[in-house]
C-alpha cells in the first residue's frame, strides 16, 4: 500500500492546513460540489463507465491477432497507460504511442516503424478537435486501409470519445468499437476510465489489480481511515506559502520517466492558472544528479522535492569482485547495484534536506499494476484538494486554448 | 549559421549588460582571467587534444568490427555526444549508453540486450572516482572477459580520463586506447575534447563538420563580428533582475529531447549555486503543449522561454485527403505534417508572448553536424559569461559532493 512520511508532511505547519482541504474533499464525496459534474473520476471502479467487458474481450483479440497496438493519444489521453506501460512492460505486443507529435521528421520515422506489421489502432479524442489525434488518425487510417479490407479495418479501429460525439457516429458509421470518454472526466483525470484501460489492457497488463490499487486508496481516503493524500495536498500549499514554488518529483528508476510526465501534467495544468501554481519539473537519478544535482543542492532555495520511492527494486545485479585489477572500486565487493541505488536515494534525501529543501516521501511496494492505480487515485486527490486551497478551479485547462486559436486561424480552420 | 532575434533579446534593456558582459569574454579570450585553468574549451580546435587521429581510426575499426559501441558515462560525459547521436542518428552501428543509473532493473535490461551482440566499451571518467562510470566499468569488464581474449579486450575497450590518472596506467597495464579528459576542461565543457567525439566518430558522424561548426562561432566571437552569445546571457539576466527565475527551453522536435538535457545541465550546473540560479528546464513540443502548456500560459508569471527553432525539417508527411469521410479535418488538406510543425510552433510563440512571457528564439538551419557544433559553442559561451553577470564561478559544482559523501559513507568507502 502506498505511504507517505508524514512527519516531514507537518513542516511549515502544514496540518493547520488540515480542515479546510478536509473540507473541500468532504464537499466533493459528499455531492455538494460546485464542481459537481467534474466527479466522474472520483470512483475509480465507476469510471470504466461499465466499458471493461469490451476492452476485455478486445484485448483479448489484439493480443492475438496483433503485432503492434498503436495508441493515438496526446496529453491526458496516454500519459497514464504509457507510465503504466513503461514501468512494467508490454507482454508480447509493442506498444507504438503515436499523435504525440507534429514533427513529419518523427512521424515518418513512426510510420516506417510499422512497415510488416499487423497493427490495431486505438485512437483518443474527447472533443474530436484536437488537432494531433485527429491528422494522426486521417493518417493511419489512409495508410491502414492499403493493407486491409473494410472488414479488418472496422476490427482494428477503436474509438474512445465522448459519447454522442462525431467520432462516436464515425465509429457507428464504420462499424467500430466505441468506448467512451465520459464527460465528467477530465483528460487528466481520465486514469480508470477507458482512455487508460484499453492500451493497458491490450498491453496484457491487469487492469483489475489498477482499478484495486485505486479503489484502496479511494475506499480509506472516502472513510477518513488514510487522509496522506489531503496532507501531501496542505503539505505542498504550507510550503508555497513559504516562498517554495517549484516541487521537483525525484525518482530512482528509469522507467518512472513517463510517470514523471504524467504527474508533472496533473499538477502543472491543474494549478498552473490565474498567475499562480508550483512549477513542476522532475529529476530522473542517478543520472540528473550529475546534471541538476548542483542546482538542488546550492541554487536559489525555492525548491521542494518529493521522493518516489520504490522498496523492491524486482531485480538484482552484484558488483563483480575483480581482485588485483585496482581499479579503486574493491569498496563495492558484495554490494547489489538494487541496494547501491538504494543508498544513493538515502543519501540524496539526507543532503537535500541538509541542503534546505523541503522533501516529502512518497513509497510504494513495487511498481506492479496495483501500485500504479494507488499511486495515480493518491495524487489525483491531492491535486484536486491542493488547488482548491490555492484558489483556482482544479478542472479547468482554459489555458491550452492559447496558441491554438492562433495555429487554426494560421492553419485555416473553418 | 546558428542565429538569435535580437530584438527579442534586448528587452528589459539587455544590452545595457552587454559591455560587462564582453568585459568577461575579453578577460577569458585575452587570457588574463583568475579562471584560466578552467578555459581550455574556448579553443573548439584545441579541445581534441592532438587525439583526433587517433579517434578516427578506433571509429573505423569500431564501425568494421562492432554491432554496439558501448558509452560508459553520466552527466557531462555523455550528454553532448547523446544529444548529436539521437538528433541525427547513428550509422549502421547501436550507440548504447550504459552508467546512467544503479538501477539494478535498469542495468538487468541493458545487460540482456547486449547478448549475442560484437561489443566495443568507451569508458568516460574524468577523475575516476564517480560511482556509476566506475562501478559500469566493472560490470562490463567481467561480462566482455567472459567472451573476449585478452587480446581482443584490449582493442574493445577505450579509457577517457586525465591523463597521469589511474586510469591511464590501467590503459597501460592493459594496452588499452586511452583518451585524454584535459583537466582544463570540465565534464560540461568536454563538447568538443575527446570525451565526445569518441562517440559521434563511432556513431559514423562527420566530427570534422562538428568542430567546423564550434570554430564558426567562435571565431565570430573571438573577433566581435558576432556577439549573440553574449547578447543571450545579457536578456537572461535582464529577465533574472526583473523577476523572471525559470528559463524553459521549448522545441518542436522530438528528436531534441537529449538536447534539452545537455541544455539543462549546462545552465543549471553552472548557475545553480550561492542560492542562486535560473532554474531550467524543458518542453518538447507539441507534446508538452498538452500538459505544461496551461501553465505556460496561466500560471505563475516567472518564466522565461527560449525557442529552439530548426529552419529545415528535413521530411515530408502531407496529410492525406479523405473527402466524404466527415471527420472535420478538411481544413487540413494540402497541409504537410512539417508546415503544421512550423505553425504551431509559431502559434505557441505568439500565444506565449501575448501571455506575457518574455520569449527568445535561437535558430539553426538543420539538425546535423555542424549545427550542434554551434549550437553547443553558443550556449557554452553564453553561460559562462551570464554566470559571472549573476557572479557566480562558471566552473565549480561543488554542490554535487554533498550526497556523495553521504552516500560513500553508507557504502564504506575508504
Amino acid at each position: 500500500m502506498i505511504r507517505v512520511d508524514r512527519g516531514r508532511l507537518r513542516r511549515f505547519d502544514a496540518e493547520k492546513l488540515l480542515p479546510e482541504a478536509e473540507g473541500y474533499w468532504q464537499e466533493y464525496i459528499g455531492g455538494k460540489s460546485p464542481y459537481l459534474p467534474f466527479l466522474g473520476w472520483l470512483s475509480a471502479e465507476g469510471s470504466a463507465w461499465g466499458a471493461l467487458p469490451a476492452i476485455k474481450e478486445k484485448a483479448r483479440e489484439i493480443r492475438e491477432r496483433a503485432d503492434a497496438f498503436v495508441v493515438v493519444g496526446i496529453g491526458g489521453s496516454n500519459h497514464a497507460s504509457r507510465a503504466v506501460i513503461e514501468a512494467i512492460g508490454a507482454k508480447g505486443i509493442e506498444i507504438v504511442w503515436m499523435g504525440t507529435t507534429l514533427s513529419a521528421h518523427e512521424i515518418a520515422r513512426q510510420l516506417k516503424g510499422l512497415e510488416g506489421k499487423s497493427v490495431y489502432i486505438g485512437v483518443i479524442a474527447k472533443n474530436f478537435e484536437t488537432l494531433e489525434p485527429g491528422s494522426h488518425y486521417r493518417l493511419l487510417r489512409k495508410w491502414m486501409e492499403q493493407r486491409y479490407d473494410s472488414a479488418e479495418m472496422a476490427r482494428r479501429v477503436i474509438l474512445t470519445g465522448t459519447p454522442g460525439s462525431r467520432l462516436n457516429e464515425i465509429a457507428d458509421e464504420n462499424g467500430c468499437l466505441f468506448l467512451p470518454f465520459p464527460e465528467p472526466i477530465g483528460g487528466r483525470y481520465s486514469l480508470f476510465s477507458p482512455v487508460a484501460l484499453m492500451p493497458i489492457a491490450a498491453a496484457g497488463l491487469d487492469v483489475d489489480a489498477y482499478i484495486a490499487g485505486a479503489s484502496s486508496v479511494e475506499r480509506a481516503l472516502r472513510s477518513g481511515e488514510n487522509q496522506d493524500a489531503l496532507l501531501f495536498a496542505c503539505w505542498r500549499n504550507a510550503c508555497l506559502r513559504a516562498g517554495f514554488d517549484i516541487e521537483v518529483l525525484t525518482s530512482f528508476e528509469p522507467r518512472l520517466k513517463n510517470f514523471s510526465l504524467w504527474w508533472r501534467q496533473l499538477f502543472g495544468e491543474t494549478e498552473g492558472k490565474d498567475g499562480k501554481g508550483i512549477f513542476p519539473a522532475f529529476m530522473n537519478c542517478s543520472e540528473d544528479l550529475h546534471s541538476m544535482g548542483q542546482y538542488m543542492q546550492e541554487g536559489s532555495r525555492r525548491v521542494i522535492e518529493t521522493f518516489l520511492h520504490v522498496d523492491d527494486p524486482e531485480a538484482s545485479v552484484p558488483v563483480p569482485a575483480d581482485p588485483g585489477f585496482g581499479d579503486r572500486f574493491d569498496y563495492l565487493d558484495q554490494w547489489d547495484f538494487a541496494d547501491i541505488n538504494h543508498a544513493a536515494e538515502q543519501a540524496t534525501l539526507t543532503a537535500h534536506e541538509a541542503g534546505d529543501i523541503p522533501c516529502s516521501v512518497v513509497t510504494v511496494d513495487r511498481l506492479n499494476e496495483r501500485a500504479f492505480g494507488e499511486l495515480f487515485y493518491f495524487f489525483t486527490a491531492a491535486v484536486s484538494v491542493s488547488a482548491r486551497l490555492l484558489g483556482v478551479n482544479p478542472f479547468d485547462q482554459n489555458g491550452v486554448e492559447a496558441y491554438k486559436k492562433s495555429m487554426f486561424a494560421a492553419l485555416g480552420k473553418p
